[in-house]
């Protein structure tokens, strides 16, 4: 049933890089028509060029639907950005591209974002000055609710409770609130991801989990009351707080299916070990969900149509469930 | 020349485990007798029943040589453990043992000491109530000076600014002084590890290394000072502070040889996906360097001759390499 495909609004990220390549493949995998209603933020000038340079051929379509892509423009399209290269033109095509597509969301004419890799050097040229993307997201869609950058390679996701902070900082922002928020969000996008009944776990924060309270009361006054809310009020099965030297081999065993991180580092060391560059981000927390492939815009192979589309195809998958549950709550 | 060999005193460990029938089979390998003059910390009846068990024979002498093991007896080798379970008893006599070794090296008859795998239960059962035995040593050692737990597997090596303490706390405690001292320690060991011009990098403390102060400014204010001095003072080939989730990828990939860690954790979150289970923990910065296997007193395995020997000669290995370091630094 095609309306019932959700969807998504698709930016092809930075100019410069190899976003248009792997937009172009992704959408020329006819299986990834169906799968969702997707609208593409390019003109059908930049749409023919870029399938052209990379050898094929999609249909395309007036409005959304399933079965062929949606081009809806991009209010810079007429700005040729160059390539190979960092430039306030690419950077500005990023922003409007992406502030296009929020709005999209906003007056309902998009279930999840995804885009394409972006540089966060020409991003900074072109005016984007917050700690991350997702604090600009936030910022632009005036939410001030818990967000959480979440990171997916397959088989694992994880969500954090403190991000971009100084280190010195990280133990103040631990609560059994915020600690509850990310296991309910990371819990929300595993189930997006397919997975019936999501194994969550929580790791500590200080080491050895802090030995009964030896080497820190985190996990005693904040860490554990947060798991006890989000297992007894919001019926998820989540465990910990667990050391995080060892929780990650647990994870990478196959014994969990998400790990709540409490810092930036904790678990991008070891998702990074794992095989992240192949990886996805989500923006969650937000009014609508966000996805992009985890790697960069890889100047020096652009053009060569030979970029690996596993993490792309996977920013879309993941993009598909989680637009597909925005789309059921907006209908409940 | 055989008085050149570094004297090891070697104690068993935990009875209740797979220390002696790990101990044994080390020494009934001909080559790790000629390494190093080995001092066993258990009596010839002990000696006799551990080789019985494990199947091996082993030349015993009356005075530290190579070719043979010089068996010195234990306080406590009257006494019989328990297998396979925690006791007060099995913690005295690894604390007992550790002692007389520490006594020997104080007396000149040590220069470095090895211990098989100990369990902190018993250890705890026993009295022993440091944070870690890294500051058991250092008080019984009276030694007040900077020390560091390393981590070691083959190819990659950690010393840490901080261990044992809440995250809370991590950043007061870092300070050029110190990193200086986490890298020359470093440095000492893996040259004791054998490599010639250690490669040596310095973890970062906050994410994306502060981006230039934005998350944090340990690592303009200490922690590149600290590499500053070690580099420019010490001669030591060092660079950092790196961002520390990707800076494992490339120790991995054997970029460097030695990276020094900010707080437990982040060096052992990577290690441990690494497989440090099978490596070897050095207790540095003490007068007399200690070295042990990574994993635990296995009780599920005890007596069957089973257990990896891996890990255990990397240890005696490496005890050698320090020994050998403390034994030129003594006569020189």
């Amino acid at each position: 049933m095609p309306t019932a495909a959700p969807r998504i609004a698709l930016t092809f990220g930075d100019f410069s890089g190899i976003g248009p390549e792997l937009a172009v493949r992704l959408l020329a995998e006819s299986s990834n028509l169906e799968k969702a209603r997707i609208s593409a933020l390019v003109s059908h000038d930049e749409f023919d060029r870029a399938c052209d340079a990379a050898g094929v051929s999609i249909p395309v379509a007036d409005e959304p639907q399933t079965g062929a892509v949606h081009l809806v423009g991009s209010p810079l399209q007429d700005i040729e950005v160059p390539i190979r290269e960092t430039s306030v033109d690419a950077g500005a095509r990023v922003m409007k591209d992406l502030e296009k597509a929020l709005a999209m969301s906003r007056d309902g004419d998009a279930d999840s974002i995804m885009f394409l890799p972006l540089n966060k050097t020409s991003l900074h040229l072109a005016g984007m000055h917050e700690e991350d993307e997702l604090r600009w997201f936030a910022k632009e869609l005036e939410f001030d609710g818990f967000t959480s950058e979440l990171n997916f390679i397959p088989g694992l996701t994880t969500s954090r409770v403190t991000s971009h902070i100084p280190i010195s900082e990280v133990a103040q922002h631990i609560s059994a609130d915020r600690v509850r928020h990310a296991i309910r969000l990371l819990h929300s996008v595993v189930l997006g991801t397919g997975v019936e009944t999501p194994r969550i776990a929580v790791a500590a924060l200080n080491p050895h989990a802090g030995e009964n309270g030896q080497f820190g009361r985190e996990e005693i006054d904040h860490i554990a009351p947060g798991v006890e809310l989000a297992r007894d009020v919001d019926g998820i099965e989540v465990t910990g707080p667990f050391p995080s030297d060892t929780l990650f081999i647990k994870a990478r065993d196959g014994e969990f299916d998400g790990v709540v991180t409490m810092y930036h580092d904790q678990g991008q060391i070891a998702l990074k070990l794992m095989g992240f560059d192949q990886g996805v981000t989500v923006q969650g927390g937000l009014p609508v969900p966000i996805a992009t492939p985890a790697h960069g815009t890889a100047y020096e192979i652009v053009g060569m149509n030979k970029a690996h589309l596993g993490p792309s195809q996977r920013a879309l998958d993941i993009a598909v469930g989680l637009g597909t549950q925005t789309a059921e709550r907006t209908r409940a």
